[in-house]
């Protein structure tokens, strides 16, 4: 960092002038929904079907449900866990459960019973609300649990299947709460806000920590990198137990936009709210943005307005942008780790690549790019040196970020919180290259790089020419432990139906043409790959598979 | 506040989880500079005349000049004052003096040599940077201060009038420092980052102090208020010495936009720059935007796209805001103090305000309306219980703000901070309604008001009365000694030329036929009104003139 530090503190305006409750508040995402219920309370703030309901009402249930948890003997620290779609109760517990003082817990609704038993164990849940669809896996969760929360169903009245568990339902448990008892005031913006488990592709999952200042901080930077109109309208597109669905409950909330809910994520549903509510902006994964590229034309027909899509996790081809471009979506590219509050790095657009032809464009926004607004650093180098690379688009290293951005630590943790921060540096575990003009775009995480004849092969730069390749449906590659170059690349293939003709000898052949040589796969695997609930393949599982070939 | 505290802190969320360099950062706005240099550092930053800088440059000057301004002795909490109008100078300033460690001074043009002094001696300057338009008032200042700063030059090409009277020029102290030394890393965001006089209408002005954190979220703030789109085009209306240009010369780095500089408000300039630049934004009183009104037709034709205007000081007149939307520009209404870091409270718009009528937008735009995105609390409330007064529209109380937009406190004046933050809010001195919508609308000073037979009668609404007569071009009212009723109001008119045969009487009774009867002033005085030097009327003389009637 170019900067140096001086801790003289003694000077005239240090005296006399210190903090106060008439000059300091603390940074909560809370105050939000406060201003959006006091300036428009007749706004809409959630649609569900037929549910609409205003800023005051969103406000009102808020302060029940928080009063309702306090008078059930929840205290200041405590945990509270969701597994539940994407409703308006999902969206009102970011606020309610914070209000109670208490720490919010949203559980992926993909995980099974065990990892589920873990979490509620490990964050030591006091209360579970949980959605009929998944109260099955829930159940079975709880009898494996040696912790047993308050359960509250989510009673959708439009999702019939799915039993009640619980000893009270979440209307009801409102209904138990007053409007007149003050909600629970943040003194310390540090204190924790939301609790996100990593869904870790070995091991337990670990429990990151998010503070009242860092939510308050990204859902105002998600504005800011998106550009947002006043009132946005945003469509539930991503699961609000990752990351918090990307910190934009907050947003929704700062900007007094609309939250256009949804229990699952189709082609149809999507289409027609975006017409139907007007939608103006939703965040997804590149299989979203795949699904409907894919989607009927009469679906896709009757958009009239434009829609901003902000996608993560894979850079999106230029064939999805292409695309979204003809329906009128643009696209922006984020990146981000649970560890960062979800996106903190963007792919800031530049006015002058508009004109370039679309596979540029393509080739532009697919990496990672820049800081994000209020992510305070950002850099790619080495990873035990933390020198920074060279801007050359070439020398790999891995990507580090600092600042509020960053995640208070993992939940009993210590040790793995202090090695992700040693040296004063988050450590993503991304690889990636630096380009000249600042951005970065990730070649592969640190552990699944292929170090061959002391060359460093891209196991995603391999699964590249692997899916360009038109019979290979899903790839990943793998190291294989090798006598002479210490690491050999090794790749598991699915064919597409009826492609049973071609040989490991072709794959092979077609890589040595689009790559170079050293980096061509040695050995071929062909079968379904194994993967974690979130669908993340798991690499340490082929890695011992390719040791023992 | 609707809230309740609670201080336990022993719970898993605040252990082994403490602040560290990965994942914590300091608020401050030198960020925002940093930011733009590195994703946009080939976008122009500032624009004056032949002058155009990119962000880049612009960050590699504030970094030299910080620099040199280190080597030259300066420490961190010392002053650096500046004289100068909106040049690129003087934004520089805005980030090369925090990056300095240093607390930056910028002092109100239209000061005479007496005040300039005041300020130099109390606010301590090390270094004063002065503009020639200004150097003789500064030079006598200087003879009259026991403080004598380093003086800088700013030496602007297109400006002749004027000697140089400092030590040393700007661009040849920018020069002597180097671009490989770090700057000045704030670790407290609670540390001064500008000192702001206010223009009292009595006795000595009064040093503001602003933190990093409050400069940093007001900045943000104001972009939110405004929906600002990337890269906004800003024209400099507004002087930066208003505090700090009310933050918007950090805002405009926060979103990589462009500063269209300007020395002098003029019509002809303003609208010229708007063509040639498409300027998109701009800040000023609403004397500014009645000279735009008043501007040739030819000046304003041309102009094919939105402008935002923001305006503050006194109520933008309905005449004022249809002549605005005239010419495509949309005026949105704010309010605030020095000592709320300029714009903490806005008229946030509603869309079905839409299609009122135009007087009835005017009236509703004329509020100074709610809390800014991010300021903590506002009410209108008693002024010595601190209880909120009923939202009726009627009943008068005081305004109060509270938070993260409220000033470190004033300079050296321990007890002046003390009280106008006693009881935990920041007293404003001026006199509101509180609408049922939640919207306050200033009424008076709360020095200003007149208490006639036990009734509050706002000085503002006899002038709003006297302003509509078309005979009348100035008009201020104050309070009176009276034997019977306490207080009087006592009105003093300037009249238009010609307008010599209308008499007291003829005035009183059109002040009886458009108000009630108690509140039309019982004497009317004829002649100029004396003023500050920043235009504003000197009651505190009007009152004394009254009592010795």
């Amino acid at each position: 960092m170019n900067t140096y530090v001086n801790n003289e503190n003694n000077t005239v305006f240090n005296v006399g002038l210190e903090k106060n409750q008439a000059n300091y508040a603390a940074l909560s995402p809370i105050t939000f929904l406060q201003r959006a219920a006091s300036v428009y309370p007749n706004r809409t703030a959630t649609v569900y079907g037929n549910i609409h309901r205003t800023w005051q009402e969103t406000y009102d249930r808020c302060l029940k449900l928080a009063n309702a948890l306090r008078s059930r003997g929840i205290n200041p620290g405590d945990t509270v866990s969701i597994i539940a779609p994407n409703l308006p109760e999902h969206f009102e517990a970011h606020f309610a459960i914070p209000m109670a003082g208490a720490v919010l817990n949203s559980i992926n609704i993909r995980l099974d019973a065990q990892a589920i038993a873990f979490i509620l164990e490990h964050g030591e849940s006091k209360v579970l609300l949980v959605d009929k669809e998944f109260s099955s896996v829930v159940k079975a969760a709880l009898e494996l649990s040696q912790n047993k929360p308050l359960v509250v169903d989510i009673d959708d009245p439009t999702w019939e299947d799915g039993e009640t568990i619980g000893s009270i339902d979440y209307e009801s448990l409102v209904n138990e709460g007053n409007l007149d008892t003050p909600h629970f005031a943040v003194q310390d913006e540090w204190d924790a806000i939301t609790l996100n488990y990593t869904s870790g592709t070995t091991g337990n999952p670990k429990g990151v920590v998010y503070h009242h200042r860092g939510a308050y901080l990204n859902a105002i930077s998600n504005s800011i990198s998106w550009s947002m109109s006043p009132h946005p309208v945003y469509l539930w597109t991503l699961p609000m137990f990752h990351c918090n669905g990307w910190c934009f409950p907050w947003t929704i909330a700062a900007m007094t936009g609309v939250n256009v809910c949804l229990r699952h994520v189709r082609a149809d549903d999507i289409f027609n709210l975006i017409k139907s509510e007007k939608v103006g902006y939703f965040c997804g994964a590149p299989i979203v943005l795949n699904m409907l590229n894919a989607a009927d034309d009469d679906l896709k027909a009757g958009i009239n307005h434009t829609v901003d899509v902000m996608t993560a996790g894979a850079a999106p081809p230029a064939s999805v942008i292409a695309g979204m471009e003809e329906l009128g979506f643009n696209v922006t590219h984020v990146y981000g780790l649970t560890e960062t509050y979800g996106p903190s790095v963007v792919c800031s657009w530049h006015d002058e690549w508009n004109t370039k032809p679309l596979e540029e464009k393509a080739k532009l926004k697919a990496r990672q790019g820049v800081r994000a607004p209020m992510l305070d650093g950002l850099m790619v180098a080495d990873p035990v040196t933390l020198k920074p690379v060279p801007k050359d688009g070439k020398t790999l290293g891995e990507i580090f970020m600092q600042g509020n951005l960053v995640m208070k630590g993992y939940l009993k943790n210590p040790e793995t919180t202090d090695e992700s921060f040693s040296g004063g540096w988050f450590h993503s575990g991304d690889l990636a290259v630096w380009h000249p003009d600042g951005y970065a775009e990730i070649k592969d995480r640190s552990k699944d790089i292929i170090i061959s004849g002391g060359e460093n092969i891209s196991s995603i730069e391999i699964e590249d020419v692997l899916y360009r390749h038109p019979h290979i449906q899903e790839a990943a590659v793998v190291a294989k432990k090798d006598e002479k170059w210490g690491e050999t690349p090794c790749a598991f293939v699915a064919l597409t139906p009826g492609s049973e003709g071609i040989s490991d000898k072709d794959i092979i052949q077609y890589c040595r043409e689009h790559m170079a040589h050293f980096k061509a796969p040695k050995n071929i695997v062909f079968g379904t790959l194994p993967k974690t609930s979130t669908g993340k393949v798991q690499k340490f599982l082929l890695r011992e598979k390719a040791n023992h070939l």
